[in-house]
């Protein structure tokens, strides 16, 4: 089995197993504000587990990476969703895993436009923030809580990313 | 009294009695992800209230208004917050209110940076999305629950926004 990964293009259908799109899909839109807004409702809901728990708004910055890009672990937060939002209108990557009984399986990379954020639902793998180009600013809405809520998983053999054409 | 309204930068410490200012304030900065991503944490707090209320990520597409700019009405939402984040890097103008016994008073005008987004706090009388010179994308977190979230009030005497200035 060949540890250089693929790219796919990010798509709701081909990143449901893991989470939501945020995009503007015409089937969720809503005219609010007497017309002025279109208003594109609940594209990614958000999870907050444990007693007291709530959902915060953050900013993340995040440094570009430098390719070929090594994949060598991937983290979950088994108490929250986490969702990303380019605010730089700069593609990046989304690279996640099935779980395959308590660890990460091979990793998926999808390239999101810079329209497109994700959320990932709680306790889904995925690898931590792949800015592209420049350092760029993402929208972050997680879970603030008591429990600890971050595993992190080391692959015995890393996987690579030969290149994000973007 | 004049009907004419000012406009002010938004900033923090202006804004505090209505919500908070989501911004990278270096105050809340956390170095994550080995050392490649900045997390500025915490900025907005969510409030989704009512049994099994939850928190949802939406788009919001708002048109353009023309000036000199009437507000004649405002609202709120009693049951959560709602977050606007701009995401075309354009300037925006964020209108709120203090409550006068039930009804917003005289309207604040905040001249938000193409870089700053807004958390209204539950229950905080605003004015609808106003975007400035283009069609303007933004992205919302607010509430999602059964109890109805919405209560408009109408001026008896409209006020007036002379010019944004951007």
């Amino acid at each position: 089995m060949t540890q250089t990964l693929s790219i796919a293009p990010l798509t709701q259908s081909a990143f449901a197993s893991f989470g939501q799109v945020i995009e503007p899909d015409p089937a969720t839109i809503r005219m609010i504000n007497s017309g002025t807004t279109e208003r594109y409702h609940a594209l990614g809901r958000t999870e907050a587990l444990g007693e007291g728990a709530q959902v915060v708004i953050n900013l993340f910055r995040g440094q570009p990476r430098n390719f070929p890009y090594k994949i060598d672990m991937m983290e979950r937060h088994p108490y929250g969703s986490q969702s990303f939002h380019p605010l730089n209108g700069r593609p990046w990557l989304v690279v996640v895993a099935k779980d395959q009984g308590g660890r990460p399986g091979r990793p998926h990379v999808f390239l999101a436009s810079g329209d497109q954020g994700i959320n990932y639902r709680a306790n889904v793998w995925h690898h931590p923030l792949i800015a592209l180009a420049e350092t760029s600013d993402f929208l972050v809405v997680d879970r603030l809580g008591q429990e600890h809520n971050l595993e992190e998983y080391f692959y015995p053999a890393p996987f690579f990313i030969a290149e994000a054409s973007i």
